[in-house]
């Protein structure tokens, strides 16, 4: 099987069962909380490439970990991805009509539900990770909370967002826009690999590896992200394009050129690979999302 | 000492040491995450009455537990406070300008800096009780995990908001208005009494007592809130009032009236000690707090 037919394959599984728990999780209650639950379905069933799940069950992989647990610990990973897209679309953030395709919380709902629906979302997460159905361990259920709530919060996704916001009325240089991707986008695909490493009882210095992997897979995926914002079809992105030049953001493509980026990209994903070295076919699936991360936008 | 001068003085204690955690907890980093952490301080330091954490701490008097397990599961349980705060502070939601004597998040900063500041606010309150220096024992921080997403989420505390936001165009009664209630405010209430069960490792049966108590002190707050927002002077509350009635939403004033409302508060307060008859003087800040609840709006 190539690489990209695996990616293909195993995200759809992932993608369903991800919807399942989702509906599951968001069962709509017959009470005045039905807009909320409505709003949170909104913005989670049907939608996205479910790649942090995916990262989770590929890493998974690697240590022979329960179906069940990988996929309660994508779920929670996927309710912070979810309530961060919720929040970054309201119009006071990137205000943003359309997403995935379908038109954003605020906009299908109102901005109330919109703030309402990603707080909850964000509770969910951590609910999740701390209940037994995700792994037996308590000590492994609260350090996947412990590492969620970093990866997350102001060290993690939203102080890289906060860091976004500034990038409007500032030059930042390489470096800058290197360390604000690595919080925005890298923290939350470095719980993923993570996680796993937890549930395994990997302790920390036995991660470098997989982190090596995650970071470099964390920034090959913002550098595709930023090609598609410059050279990507909005209809095939589900979302609008050419933001961040308007915004007057840099980014890696601004910084480097086009290009030269590409050629950034491709290096990090084999730069990625080489980290799985010590693994062997286990680590297949790892091995071809990050090829997959850098074609997506072809 | 009477009941006011035992919260007094405990309540200055517990603020005090609250104020202290938030200002390491949000020390302000050297980067473009600068104003997100003044954005969080503002909401978080030097306001507020401090009721949950000394809830807490009144509730973990009966049991030994430590002062720093009871200031840290209260640091949680006000981080969530106050992001419920800032965020229902927002134009989209209840679009207030003042709060705590000061200029809301939004109005001091900016909307987007008050989205993330309680995103981030959230967050934190997970890994703080996530972390080992709240508790020893990984199973009793998953479980105070577990109890606070339920409290605060959809289930509890963002639930009730989503329901008192649809109180707009509706006409509750008596028993809705009671539920939203029991959602908005008495999730978290009760979250602080069972902190302190938890970490004494009670088992759920045996914490019926103090669940009953916080149940009737959360009406008997909301009750007496509700006759603040009605009969209450702005300037001592920090915050505009009289906004209820002028949103057409229905209230235990509105539905019972300010003296059958008032009578009812009193009531909830003997009711609530009446449920501590198990404990000797360990619980008098608890039986004080009572009295205090329905005392502040005189």
């Amino acid at each position: 099987m190539t690489a990209s037919a695996l990616v293909a394959e195993r995200a759809a599984m992932v993608s369903a069962a991800i919807d399942g728990a989702f509906d599951t999780l968001l069962a709509v209650p017959d009470d005045a909380r039905a807009a909320l639950y409505d709003a949170m379905r909104h913005a989670a069933i049907g939608g996205g490439k479910r790649l942090r799940p995916l990262l989770v069950r590929a890493a998974c992989d690697l240590f022979n970990i329960s179906p069940d647990s990988a996929l309660r610990a994508g779920l929670a990973v996927e309710c912070i991805h979810v309530y961060s897209l919720v929040h970054d679309d309201l119009p006071a953030m990137d205000d943003d009509d359309m997403r995935r395709g379908k038109p954003t919380v605020h906009k299908a709902f109102d901005e109330a539900a919109a703030i309402l629906a990603g707080d909850c979302l964000q509770s969910f997460a951590f609910g999740i990770l701390a209940d037994e159905q995700t792994h037996p361990d308590p000590f492994v259920r609260v350090e996947l909370v412990k590492a969620l709530a970093l990866a997350s919060g102001a060290a993690g996704m939203a102080g890289g967002q906060a860091m976004d916001l500034a990038a409007e009325n500032s030059r930042f240089d390489l470096a800058t826009v290197t360390r604000l991707q690595s919080l925005k986008t890298g923290a939350l695909i470095g719980f993923c690999v993570d996680a796993a490493a937890i549930m395994a009882r990997i302790p920390p210095e036995g991660r470098t590896g997989l982190h090596g992997y995650a970071r470099d897979i964390g920034l090959a995926f913002q550098i595709a992200d930023d090609l598609i914002d410059v050279e990507g079809d909005a209809a095939a992105a589900g979302k609008a394009l050419g933001k961040d030049a308007a915004a007057g953001k840099e980014t890696f493509v601004s910084l480097l050129g086009a290009e030269r980026a590409r050629e950034q990209a491709l290096l990090l994903v084999d730069q990625a690979k080489a980290h799985l070295h010590g693994f062997d076919a286990r680590a297949d699936l790892l091995r071809a999302i990050a090829d997959y991360i850098v074609e997506r936008d072809r």
